[in-house]
């Protein structure tokens, strides 16, 4: 099996409801696949108020990375809502690595982060 | 017991004492608590040049996630000061997940940052 | 040998397409090398929707950092191109420790991130 | 002997030339020493072109942090240059723990990034 992790963890999610100037804000969770398959990242996201969304997924081609958009992700229809703190985990279905920025355009001038998700082994 | 660590480390505490523009400057300790209990999150503050302030805590229910402000932590009325360079050790009753961010909003335009915490083994 | 690992991967690469202001957009890996010999830097690039781009070098002398820009690179004349998310891996011929930033001066005031790369075991 | 590491190691280090607005640029190395003794921390520069500059040191006392401005630091009176790209090892005399953060206003709108120190074992 390729090297990676299959559990990741990212305990500062956030989707800022404002965008202005050039660049829209969103997350990213950023995922590479090494190996020779197509992996399947499952992301379960936990609120502070409400029961979990679990279950939302994302496929990546081997020898390939996806960017994916939290705001794009759904399951059943429900979608991570914006201005929520939130936190997720991310589970693929073999190893893979995992990092997560935010783009905050709330102002013009924009405002970024990123750290590599939490591996758990 | 549910994955994760008990003690996590963030050396790099600071409370922005200026906020402008449209969003206020803060720290949020973002806890994930997996596992089916309710965890007690203990923060302890190290100062450069006064005793440590231990002993603020934080509940964080099963299954869900806490953006802890810092600015919101007390132990016996006292808070952490604004203004002033700081670290923090993170202790939780059970295993969790911790990331640390700031937005410093000193200026209208924002500025981010974020860390997963150090955990200790 | 030197101690620090020889494979490093950064999931969240992607190289701004656009600057204003004083500084420059853009991305830096950056490797120090603690050993007593020179260390051959081989970066592969993986994208979202195209193969592979593999084998761009660059060399850091013992004892020296080199604060390498994703720009700068190339493999038989081919460059990482700017405005598309992608993923890095980053090999040594040996053990080196590795960051990643990234600039982006869209906007004239700017956004900074940095990750410290994931080493592989 | 308390937790922590004694050896860290910080790829991306740079002291922006230019400040402006309200803020100072300027870098940060915060340490926290959670042991009952004080530890003196050694930091070695490393340089893209030059010989590294190595012994510059600071003291921690017990169950404190001190966030070092890397500009403060000197070993001979030699400083570490600014608008120069360099890396950083941290060597705790006992163990300790380490993150970066560097503010850039080289705009007046700031810029912040931050990492933990990548901790050798």
């Amino acid at each position: 099996m390729s090297k990676g992790e299959q559990q990741w963890i990212i305990p500062d999610g956030y989707i800022p409801p404002v965008s202005s100037g050039q660049l829209q804000s969103h997350e990213s969770v950023c995922v590479l696949n090494l190996s020779q398959e197509e992996v399947t990242v499952t992301v379960n996201v936990f609120f502070e108020d409400r029961e979990p969304l679990l279950g939302m997924t994302a496929a990546v081609p081997p020898q390939r990375t996806r960017h994916i958009r939290t705001a794009s992700l759904n399951a059943g229809g429900e979608h991570i809502p914006v201005g929520v703190p939130y936190a997720m985990e991310v589970i693929g279905s073999a190893p893979v690595y995992v990092q997560y920025s935010r783009l905050d355009a709330t102002q013009a001038e924009n405002a970024l982060m990123s750290v590599m998700a939490f591996p758990v082994k």
